[in-house]
Order: C-alpha cells, then sequence, then structure tokens
C-alpha cells in the first residue's frame, strides 16, 4: 500500500503551517475565549503528521482500519478543528467562525459523537494518552485475531499529540508504562513541549523532570525534535517511530503562541485570545494579511484537500484487500464487520448461567464470573480484565490467555495496579470499535477511575466496569477498602448506567443489560459475600431496572421495603417478619435506578404505589439520595459513615443492617 | 544530637526481624484475613529504618520534631502494628491478636486518628508516597519559616515504604515528579520491589519499566540493595539517601512471604493467611518454635523497646534546644506552638473583607483570592496554591513569593498539573501539623483529587479545598469543564464539609468556617462569573449551612425557593416576580448542607417549614439528591445532562436557569 504521503514544497507547507495557525488566532479571537498559542506552536507537528502519515478518509470518518489521531491536549481544540475543516472532514470554515457557541459544531474541547472526525472527547489532561493505549491496544487485539495469511484487515496506529500537562498527569504516566509493558509498537506521541503552562513557565513545577528519559525507563522508544517547525525533522522521527517496535515519544521542543510577538513563549498565549493587535502582529510575522480574517489560501487548501483523493484511495485498497479477505474467510469477515457494527449474535445470551435457589448461596461476583465466560464464547468482542485484581474481581475468562507483547490473541488484559489507565484504556477501546471491553477492581477504586468515566458518559462510550467488594461486605480489609458513598456518586453522573444487583440471577441479567447497552458506560457492583439466591423469574424485572421481588400478601399493601445488592435479602427476611406481625409487606429490588426512573410511570406506580407511604430503603452504602423513593414519609437505612474493619457478618449486625432493625423502622412509619 | 542508633549483633538482628515476620504470620493467621507476605519480605528494612535512623518517641508519638513514617503499601499494616507494639507505642501484644476484628486497634489497614503511631491512614495504593510529599513539604516550610541562627526547632525526615503497586499507581508518580521538582532531600522511599503484586508476578504487567531509571528521570537520587535481608547493606543505603541532597529511592529487591517454603515470591502470599501448615514451615525455616504463636522473645523486646529511652532522649534534647529557642524568640516559638496546636490568634478572621452590594457584581472566585490574602496575615499556618491554575482559582498570596528548592519560605505552592498529587500532598501537609493548606484547582478536577479526599475525610484530615470555574457558567470551555455531578458527589463523601456559597459575603464566611473547621476536609465551589452582592448582614445565616435571605412578604408563605451559589440570584429574581403576583415567596439559601443539618430541628424548620410543600430548588448541577430538601412535592431546577459549550449566559438561558422558569415552576406546585 501506498505511503499516505503529500510532500509540498518548503513555501507550500509554511503557508499550510500558517493557514492552521491563523485560523485558530482568528476562531479563538472571534469566540473572545480560547487557546491559540497551542495550535500556533504545534501547528508543524499535526500538519507533517496529517499530510505525510495519517490514513484517513475525510469522507468516511468511520473507516474502520483509519490510523487514530487523539489530541490530548483538547484546550488546543482549533488545532483539531482547523485540520478537519482543511482536509475535507464534515466541517465548514463557518463552523469554525463559530467556534465555543451555543450549538455549534466547535466546542471548546473536542467532543466524540459531537464533531465528526473527532475520535475520543478530550480536554482534562492525560485522559487522550490514557485512551490512546486503550486504541493501540484494540489495534492490536483486532489484528491478532483477524489478521492471517489472507489478509492485514486491521493495520493501523494511534497517533497522540500530547501537552506538558499531559506529561505531568498520572494517568498519562500510569497509561504509558503499561503501553511500555506491553509494547504497543504503533503508538506515537508527539510531545508538545512548549515550556508553558497555565500559571507560567513550567519551571515553576516541572523542571527536574527528564520526560524522556522518563519514557526511556517505561521501555518507549524515545527521540528528540529541537526544532518544533522543522518539517522535515519531524518527518523523520515520524518515521523512526514508526519503524520502531516500541512505543515512541517524539519530544518535539516548540514555541507557544509561535509568532506573536508580545506573547510567544509565555503562558499569555495559553488560555486566552491574542488581542486584536497581537493578532495582527502574529500574522504579520508569517507574512499574512495582517486584517484578513480566517483566511484559506486556494494553496493551501487544495493541498490539504488532497486528503480527500488520498483518503479515498487509502480506503478503497483496504476495501479491495477486505474484499479478498472476505471471499476466502468469509466467516471472519462476517464477524469482523459485525463487531464493528456492535452487531450481536443470535442466542448470545441463551446460554448465559442460571442459579437455582436450591444450590446454595452465591456471591455476585462469581455469577459475573460465569456470565463473563459465557458471554466470552458467544460475544467475541468482549474482552477485559482487571487492575491487578483479577482473582478477587473474577473478571478472567478461562483457558483463553492473557493479552501479552508475546501473544496479542490473550483474551485477558492485565491493567496492573493502575485504574485510573485502566479506565481511560477502556474508554479508548470502546471508541476504537470493534470490542466490547470491560475492566474490574474494587468498588472503591471507581474513586481512582471518577474523570475517565465520567468522559466515557459524556461522549456515549461504553465501557463496562466490573466493580466487586461493593460495601462493608468486604469485611476485614476495613473502611479505606468499603464503598459507602460511591454507588451514590455514579448515580450521579449523567448517561451512566449503575446497577447493583442482589443476586446471582440478577447479576446475570445485569450483564445482559451491560452488554446490550449503547450510548454510554455501564458499572456494576458485585458482592464479595454470598448471597442467597431468588428463582430466576422472580427476578425478570431486573431487566426494567427495579420490580416487585415479592409482593404483600394477606390483604392490602401496607409497608414497602426497598433494597439493592446484598440488603434485598435482608429486606425479604424483614417482609418474614413483618407479614408474621400481620402487616402486608412488599420487597422492591432495585438494582438500576436510571433504568427503573427510564419506565412509563404507570409500571413505576405499579412498583411503588404512589398511595403507600410507608417505605423504607436499605442499602448498606451511602443513604445521599434514597429521599427519591421512600418520600418525606420514609426512611432509609444505609450508612451515615465509613465503615469499619472486621468480618462482613458482625459489620452488616453492628452498622444495622437487619431483618429485626428493618421492620422495627417500618413498623415505626405506620 | 546523637545519631538515634541501636545496632545489635546480627543473631539479634535477625531475631528481631523475625520476630516481626512471625508477629505478621501470626496475626493474620489468627484473623484468617490479611497480607502476610509484605511484613514477611519488608521486615529488615522495616527493622533496619526503625532502629538505626528513624527518631521518635513512642511514648509521645505527637512530638513535633518525630521523623514521619508512612506505610504506603498499607496492606502489609502487620508490619507497622508489629513495630508499634515492638517500639513501645501503646499498643499491645493482645491488640495485636485482635488483628482486623471490630472495635480493636488493629484494622486491616493503618488508620491516622485509630491507633497510636500512625502518621497517616494508608492502604489505596499511591495515596502514601503522595502523602509523604506533603509532609516532606511541610517539614521544608516550617523549617524555613522556623530555623533560624537560635535553634533548628524542624529538623525531620519522612520515611516511606511502597510497594511495587504503589510505583504503578499515577498519584504516586505525580508526587514523585513534584518532589524531583521541589528537591525534597529529607524524602527518603523505600521500594519495596518483591515483584509480586496481588494477580501475580508483576512481570504480568510491569516488566519493561525501569522504576530506578524513572526516579533518575524525576530528579531523584536512587539506589538498589540487591539483597533486602542485608540489614548492612539497607543500612549504608540510607546512611547515603540521608546524605543526599535530592529526594531518596531505594529500591530493595525482596522475596513476598519470605521462608514460607511454598508461598514465598508467590501471589499466594501476598492476600491471604499462608495457612496453618505453611506458618510452620515458615517458622521452621526462620529457626522458630513452629508451634509457638505471637512468640516475642525476651531479647528481641529489650532491643526493640530501647526505643523507648533514645526517643524520650531525642525529645528531651529537642526540647532543650527548643527552651533555648523560645528564649531567645518567644514570639516565634509561641507561633510555632500555637500552630502545631491549630490555635488561631485572636481577632484572626477580624480582617477578612467585607462586600458591599453597591460596589457592585463580585465572582466569587474574586472573593476568595481577597479572603486568603486577608487569612494570609493574620493565619501563617495558612499555605496553598492550585495544580497550575493559580491565575483562574486566584489562589496566590500576593508577594509572598512561590515555595521553590531555591526558597522554601515562599507562600505559595506551585503543584503544576498534578490535581491528585496535590490532594494527597495536602493532606499530608495536613496530618504533619503546623499548616493549615489548602489547594485550589477547577470544579471538575475534584474527580481528579477523589481517592485522597475521602481518605482525608476517614481519617478527619482537613485540608481546604479551593474549587472554582464550579458550574455551567465556566461557559465556553464546555462539558468537559462544567461540573454538574460533583458538587453531589462531594457531599455524597461522609465527614466531608462541601460548600457553594451564593455571594462575595458568603464566600467569606465559607473561608471562615474552612479556616475554623476541624476534623475533616472542606471543599468550597466557587464561580467563575461576576455575582450580585447581598449585604453582609443579610448572608450572616451562612454559618449555619443554609438560612432564609429573603422573607416572604405580604402573607402567609406560600412558595419556598432554594437555592445554593450563582443560582440563589435566580432565586431572589423569581421571588420579586412571584411576589409580583402576590405569592408570599421565601428564598433560602443553602450554601452547605452537612451544616445545615446539624443545626437543631427548631431552626431547619423555621427556615424550611414543614408544612410548605410548594418548594423549588435550583442549583445548576446535578439535581441528584435535592428531593431530600423539596420534598414529594416540591421540584427541583436543575441539570439532567451534561454541560455545552457556549457563554455562561447563554447556557443559563438555555439550559432553564431563569427567574422565569423558576416562578412558573413554583406556580405550578400551587
Amino acid at each position: 500500500m501506498r505511503s499516505p504521503t503529500a510532500v509540498a514544497s518548503p513555501s507550500l507547507d509554511l503557508l499550510c503551517v500558517n493557514t492552521i495557525r491563523t485560523l485558530a488566532i482568528d476562531a479563538v479571537q472571534k469566540a473572545n475565549s480560547g487557546h491559540p498559542g497551542m495550535p500556533m506552536g504545534a501547528a508543524a507537528m499535526a500538519y507533517t503528521l496529517w499530510t505525510r502519515h495519517l490514513r484517513f478518509n475525510p469522507r468516511n470518518p468511520d473507516w474502520v482500519d483509519r490510523d487514530r489521531f487523539v489530541l490530548s491536549a483538547g484546550h488546543g481544540s482549533m488545532l483539531l478543528y482547523a485540520l478537519l475543516f482543511l482536509t475535507g472532514y464534515d466541517l465548514t470554515l463557518d463552523d469554525l467562525k463559530q467556534f465555543r457557541q451555543w450549538g455549534s459544531k466547535t466546542p471548546g474541547h473536542p467532543e466524540r459523537g459531537h464533531t465528526s472526525g473527532v475520535e475520543v472527547t478530550t480536554g482534562p489532561l492525560g485522559q487522550g494518552v490514557g485512551n490512546a493505549v486503550g486504541m493501540a491496544m484494540a489495534e492490536r487485539i483486532l489484528s491478532a485475531r483477524f489478521n492471517n495469511a489472507d489478509g492485514s484487515i486491521v493495520d493501523h496506529r494511534t497517533y497522540v499529540i500530547a501537552s506538558d500537562g499531559d506529561m505531568m498527569e498520572g494517568v498519562a504516566s500510569e497509561a504509558s508504562s503499561l503501553a511500555g509493558h506491553l509494547q504497543l509498537g504503533r503508538l506515537v506521541v508527539l510531545y508538545d513541549d512548549n515550556l508553558v503552562s497555565l500559571d507560567g513557565p513550567t519551571s515553576l513545577s516541572f523542571t527536574n523532570e527528564d520526560v524522556q528519559k522518563r519514557y526511556d525507563a517505561y521501555g518507549w522508544h524515545t527521540q528528540f525534535v529541537a526544532d518544533g517547525n522543522d518539517i522535515d525533522a519531524l518527518d523523520r522521527a515520524i518515521v523512526a517511530a514508526k519503524a520502531d517496535p516500541r512505543p515512541s515519544l517524539i519530544r518535539v521542543r516548540t514555541h507557544i503562541g509561535y509568532g506573536a510577538p508580545h506573547k510567544q513563549d509565555t503562558s499569555a498565549a495559553h488560555g486566552e485570545p491574542l488581542g486584536a493587535d497581537e493578532a495582527r502582529a502574529a500574522k504579520l510575522s508569517y507574512g499574512w494579511d495582517p486584517d484578513a480574517q480566517f483566511l484559506v489560501p486556494d494553496d493551501a487548501l487544495a493541498h490539504f484537500r488532497s486528503a480527500i483523493e488520498r483518503g479515498a484511495e487509502l480506503e478503497s485498497k483496504w476495501r479491495a484487500a477486505f474484499d479478498a479477505y472476505q471471499s476466502k474467510r468469509p466467516a471472519l469477515a462476517k464477524q469482523f464487520l459485525d463487531e464493528q457494527a456492535a452487531k450481536l449474535a443470535p442466542g448470545w445470551a441463551d446460554t448465559l448461567p442460571v442459579f437455582k435457589p436450591e444450590d446454595g448461596a452465591v456471591a455476585t461476583r462469581d455469577a459475573s464470573q460465569k456470565a463473563i465466560n459465557a458471554l466470552a464464547i458467544t460475544v467475541p468482542a468482549l474482552i477485559g480484565g482487571a487492575a491487578d485484581l483479577a482473582t478477587s474481581n473474577k473478571t478472567s475468562v478461562k483457558d483463553c490467555g492473557d493479552f501479552e507483547p508475546t501473544d496479542y490473541s490473550g483474551r485477558n488484559l492485565r491493567f496492573g495496579v493502575r485504574e485510573h489507565a485502566m479506565g481511560a484504556a477502556l474508554t479508548g477501546m470502546a471508541v476504537h470499535g470493534g470490542l466490547r471491553p470491560y475492566g474490574g477492581t474494587f468498588l472503591i477504586f471507581s474513586d481512582y477511575m471518577r474523570p475517565t468515566i465520567r468522559l466515557a458518559a459524556l461522549q456515549g462510550a461504553n465501557p463496562i466496569y466490573v466493580w466487586t467488594h461493593d460495601s462493608i461486605g468486604l469485611g476485614e480489609d476495613g473502611p479505606t477498602h468499603q464503598s459507602i458513598e460511591q454507588v451514590a456518586s455514579l448515580r450521579a453522573i449523567p448517561n451512566m448506567t449503575m446497577m447493583r444487583p442482589a443476586d446471582a440471577n440478577e447479576a446475570v441479567i445485569c450483564w445482559r443489560i451491560a452488554v446490550e447497552h449503547k450510548g454510554g458506560p455501564v458499572g456494576m457492583a458485585f458482592t464479595r459475600q454470598k448471597l442467597p439466591v431468588y428463582d430466576a423469574a422472580s427476578v425478570a424485572g431486573t431487566a426494567r431496572g427495579g420490580y416487585t421481588l415479592a409482593r404483600e400478601g394477606g390483604g392490602d399493601l401496607r409497608v414497602i421495603l426497598i433494597g439493592t445488592g446484598s440488603e434485598v435479602h435482608v429486606c425479604m427476611a424483614a417482609r418474614d417478619l413483618l407479614q408474621k406481625d400481620g402487616i402486608p409487606t412488599r420487597v422492591v429490588s432495585l438494582p438500576c435506578w436510571s433504568i427503573f426512573d427510564a419506565q412509563e410511570s404507570a409500571y413505576r406506580d405499579d412498583v411503588l404505589p404512589p398511595a403507600v407511604h410507608a417505605r423504607v430503603a436499605v442499602e448498606a452504602l451511602s443513604v445521599f439520595g434514597w429521599e427519591r423513593y421512600v418520600g418525606d414519609r420514609g426512611a432509609v437505612i444505609g450508612m451515615h459513615r465509613f465503615g469499619a474493619s472486621a468480618p462482613a457478618e458482625t459489620l452488616f449486625k453492628e452498622f444495622g443492617f437487619t431483618p429485626e432493625r428493618v421492620a422495627e423502622r417500618a413498623k415505626s412509619l405506620l
């Protein structure tokens, strides 16, 4: 396949680079808000990458074998928007003029799903590096799975432009260490080392660190380009990076606000418009018409737009290769296409386990493991692992090996003790396409993943989080490891589906929901401890987020007990006590608030009849937010403090999660 | 001052090391839960540190000039408990036998405030390294402030034992980079490199990384001890670390589960008891009585307990030096003692700014800046900075310089783009004592800090978080940077005081509350945008968490509008509309839920009369949790989705935070 190179004359190169710069200057100026300095400094490296190396088809941003580009320094969004417009994506000059305005395609930071060609939503620093590691993992996973003697249908790279700030963020460190371990040779990070961050020179807080040496220590290939405007040097570095089997860091010395006579190399060029005078002066320094606004020279545009033809050719060659592959490997090709389209095979859920009450109590983490292992066969796109807790989180697929540099076909991902990078990588894998990624850790460590969970929710990416040891039920490890406020905090994230199943059969249904869910992340909280199992038929309502697990007996409903997870069986036992006392009591299992809230009101009112006010919610977690379901006249039995270190049964008793207390509290409401 | 060295014979050394090991084995075995392998592998380095280097007084764990010891690998808690018992802290052999039991002093992970001698709560990996960096910063800050020709009353070190897992966590990377920048030469990290983590050998996910080289890249002094049981080598390394002006990493090759014939060097020794047979076998390998339980040989105990005399002598020498210093520098000495006791000077709050409505609108971040600058004079212990957003967060103290390696007397801390490390360091500074630390970033990035905020709350440490740009009011930066669920999530953390002031004068009161608050972290959410100012007298109720800002007029109260932060003025304008329509309407400002909830019910009922059900809460954040205040018949005007990129006024209008909509919604409830 021909290299996707468009080499121009030095003067045309410069014209193109300055077109990017001035578009960024003008858009920020017009919005009176934004970050002009980064695009001005990084324009040359982005130009070199996009015109000489990046393989993409602007007219089909979803071409599956395209190279991925991640602007981890998302505040430099105008750099990306300028490139998308110039190379012919579905973005107009008018869109650039609407930078940072209500309803525009050009928000302050790049948003996937909002702007065509944006691979992943970035802005919060460090995340893009983590996402890119996930994309590069996805490429290796899929290439190991699908490439063979009949064709290499997965054959692309992941490129990142990252800033000083990205390099300081822990999530980028974790992800880079993981990439080094995994030897993700198709990952190339261009480090825009402009020595300036928002507060001023990086010397304020970031001297004494040799970033290149740090990446050497991670096992990366590293290079230095001393002049960030030297297109040939940048080109050579990218060529060398591609040739090296290790992940590559190219440190590029750039100048923030390049060309702005008074603001270059200062933080004044970072987070605010240059100002009209300085913008003029910068344009003059480029040999630009200082009065021109949003000027796109024809030659520059023509050169950039050659990407359209080049992209069409790249994709069409790939399609020809794919067609040849398909004719020889129809089944694999179909699987590939189905997985890219996130299509599930008929009967995919048929082999999910069903648990019987009479077989005894089961920890929901164990039920989850059984579900994962069933799904691993019927949903090959499902792939995941844990942050060094696979044995506890029960996330492993049996007999399928580990994804390791020696064998990228392994099915189990080993993220190490790097929860945040795991989260970011899962998002990267999810937005890459072709995979349904999941990752596990203790629920408490969802806190470490929070920034990346939120970004997944914001961009409608759908990783699956397997969070075990989900309450004080974790026991002896104590309050540092016992979730209290985590579930409430996760429920509070828009577009996040958070589930806490009550037994093994609910857990299986949650997995079914998770695999089918589109457009947002799904989290599941599983127990460490064993729980009684309910008849599968009786928990079918799990699919609606909440349902009546046990109806009231012997008269009109007087008390509703609402529980989630391990406390549902406490509610069931409390119901027995109340029924014995002649109080008709219902138990509602509410594993997923957001799914329940999305049901029609008739259903919700049927489960929680509005006329019944004696409601007790029971959850061995923070009480925060439960008023929504128990109302003014209800009660919540939950945690108002952190947990403690002791065996789980002791904790449930000491903290009052007992049938007796629940029953007593319910009676007090009558 | 004499070196606090207790050098024993090699055989006594070994006896002591094996005493630590066997106590850990027995306690974990008895609890049937815990991590025996780490203490078995790291016993020698801990022993060497604690008997030959660490300066402490077991009979006064609060001696202010003690060295700090942080077990970042908190799962190895039995290592620390064994040392605390053996060296004579307030911990008995019976306490060790109660390891991980309800109410015991020996919980699963070390908890500050719970167990005498535990400097900081650890367990979630990486945090201890970050805390230790904060402690080492505190030492440098206080030494620069108080040491002079008349004495060096602050002269101690911070030691850490960290695990492979700690080294993989991003927060430790960030903190170590910061420590390198700050050249914290009094920080020594012993890296327990046992090549095993919970899931198995670190080769699963942590090869290709040369940790020592990475720390070289951070600007640290690094060493390697090839035999983690070689006490003399460990001793020499610690001596060299202390002598070097850079922070030091000593990588120590150890063997998890050392001496256990079948489990050494495997993850089977990590997170579960050895089992009776393996425990016996391990003891045999030490030359120990295999049947003895919790055996503490007299010679070993006597040697360990020499720490009591040594500690008394160390402290008494320090006291003598302090007395001499005090006689020459009585004012400084008094300040030192007051600050160590967290005592505020009389009148400390008198110079806090007061804003007048007629002077125009003020962003609460600007009010915060004025408060900080006033407090900087009256509360010298107050010290802080931001994670590369000082100019936006308005956290800087004017004319007081930066805390930099060239001048540790600077008042402004520059954390770099390292929010998580900032959080962990703030906690470390807070628990160190003598300082009242604060740190700023955008509210959205509280997500990056979450694990460390929670740990601060759990251990009752009281850093102050200055979170600005607190809603969609941030404007053009868009949804990646606009807080939605953050405030709800922070309110859900037990023992966390989260405040969102409505105007400049509320903001000042919040600062007063923050500075006075003890026993837990305080977070404040400030606006980027300007807000109307209310008369100082009318917002005095801020101190009670919630209060009536504007009473109803013209009849019996019919509608209550409840707001926080920037939405209070929307409520006030809506009240005008409702009053015009003859509907007596009250506005309640509720800047702090937890403080309000802690008021007596009579006060709460006076502010929110239970009989009035037409309540509308208005907050440009997630609606999550507001049912608590608006009740079954109320309404919440908040965010049900993520924000968008546009100017702030546009967003408030588009998302419906307008007086008209609030008034309309209120009417619909009548």
